[in-house]
């Protein structure tokens, strides 16, 4: 890999924040020296962000092989997915149109993805509803890339500046959290992102912190007995395998412990035990990252912001770490590869 | 009020680490100057871990009426609760005698408070299973403070420098939540924590969110109805009363908001929701304060902290805020009383 990485950006929801975001990450200089970005979608769309934006860049379709495109800064190189030329789109708004070529950037640049002419996806945001409306039932990208990706556990992870977490269960209510929750799911969770940090993130040795469910950690099955009977034994088997990772850990106090140093990730029963870290420690520079696919995956923490889309205020820092940290990890793999170790 | 508020500290329990952060507290001159701390305990506990510091200070166990005692820097003013005296502890091993000067030394500052003999209590970290050894079955010191003053709803409150929080539930497995909330309860707690920013922080109208219980708010009952079901009802409710009231809303985002100003207090459904926030952003400096109580009383929010106790090592910092926030809660509540304000 002499060249940096190429990095495929989906454009998201042609209606919402997403191409503005990206067409405003792409003005920043840094980011061409640490990728080849390439944004998969419709080029009418990119081209509209770009003109409401009077952004000094101009669009190019490529038309030949990836690898031997001209990538270069105020030249956004564009991967037409579907050439269907969406010309009026009415912000706020999908329809089945917009909601099918969203769609579609996302299964190309998966295609691309696999098929290794590609070396990352950052995916910028998408309507759950938008991509029902496509043909596409799932809650989110995670789930629909899993799928595309024939993976068998998709695991959604958030890095932050100072804090790492990954989820055991993501989308369901809390109620059914204790259920949802088995030995065998956590250590999954636990393998996968010992795995991501030492291939994707390359840290050799890595320290990993299990969250309690309850509060104090159970305090002796006083407040709930998962913690014995459910996430201990998980965190021995993985233990025993070698992985250096401890708890169950009162979750109150752990991600203080996490953010000292002491551990560089923890692994997180349901969703807002690890978003309230995340968003309290960087409300705009989390990154989301899915792990468990065959190929890398970030996208920015937001959704498609249809509010405010078109008005040119939306704020890309979330998409600028996406793609800065796809670059990261997929330079930390190829090196990690090449040095003989499996992903 | 001429003079500074009397806040009584009780002096916790005798083999964990209360006594040396008690002491450690009264070695700060500022402490003097906000209110007149008055210990209450044993008065050998107390001057043992004086002793053991080599703390610069004395101690006098007063005899007369609290109201006419001098209190000054550098002499710590005892109310010996029952005149035991323990000569003899073993640091981390609690014992029937130890556990039982340590209730009555909290039934005694309740009765001095409920008296309005003294301003308001600190309650120096007790274990719950000494607690138990007393007599007194209960989770910890809000429920028993609850039973002593007979107060129908006591409220955990955990203030930090930048986000106060109120706890709906508390000490319960998390898979029970959802079946423990209910709008009166909810309601209730809306409602104290609405009454204790006004009347014991002073501030004229407060600014109240209520976070979600599940993630992404339920996402329009998607992953979950209690947000539509429970908690909506109650916030209706409360705001229909004339409190300035707003959510349910995703606890992820949730936090931000609050510390960047744009609410005073967040009611949490449950333990964990409220108290990562708190810890992560001042692991130290955060504050127990039990709402719904006739009397005031805050407390260091962690524990006897067996391992260390006796070892001249414990962080005295939130007991300091403790303090600070029971002398300056008994001023504002004063004020507040002397304008014509119902407490």
């Amino acid at each position: 890999m002499s060249l940096p990485p190429i990095v495929g950006i989906t454009m998201g929801d042609p209606v919402g924040i997403g191409p503005e975001i990206i067409v405003k990450s792409l003005l920043n200089k840094d980011i061409n020296k640490i990728c080849r970005p390439l944004v998969i979608g419709d080029q009418t769309v990119i081209s509209q962000a770009v003109n409401k934006l009077n952004a000094k860049i101009t669009c190019r379709v490529i038309t030949g092989k990836i690898e031997k495109e001209e990538f270069c800064f105020n030249r956004i190189a564009i991967f037409d997915s579907q050439k269907t030329g969406l010309s009026s789109l009415s912000y706020g708004n999908p329809d089945k149109e917009t909601s099918k070529v969203m769609a579609f950037a996302i299964k190309e640049a998966v295609r691309l993805a696999l098929d290794r002419k590609i070396d990352a996806i950052v995916t910028a945001p998408i309507n759950k509803e938008a991509l029902r409306r496509a043909g596409y039932s799932y809650p989110g990208h995670t789930e629909f890339l899993g799928v595309l990706t024939r993976a068998k556990n998709s695991i959604m992870m958030l890095a932050g500046d100072s804090l790492k977490v990954v989820l055991t269960t993501t989308h369901h209510p809390l109620k059914e959290v204790s259920n949802l929750i088995t030995s065998k799911k956590i250590l999954t969770t636990i393998e996968a992102a010992n795995s991501a940090l030492k291939h994707y993130f390359g840290i050799a040795s890595p320290r990993i912190a299990v969250a309690a469910l309850n509060p104090h950690g159970g305090e002796e099955g006083i407040f709930g007995d998962e913690e014995k009977r459910i996430i201990s034994p998980a965190i021995k088997e993985a233990a025993n395998s070698g992985i250096d990772v401890k708890g169950p850990f009162p979750s109150d106090s752990l991600f203080y412990q996490a953010i000292k140093g002491n551990y560089h990730l923890v692994v997180c029963m349901y969703h807002d035990q690890g978003m309230i870290p995340i968003k309290l420690l960087g409300f705009h520079n989390a990154v989301n990252v899915t792990l468990g696919l065959p190929i890398i995956r970030t996208s920015p923490d937001h959704g498609t912001a249809y509010d405010i889309s078109g008005k040119g205020i939306a704020d890309p820092s979330s998409m600028l770490r996406a793609i800065e940290l796809a670059a990261r990890m997929a330079k930390i793999r190829y090196q990690s590869h090449n040095d003989g170790n499996a992903v």
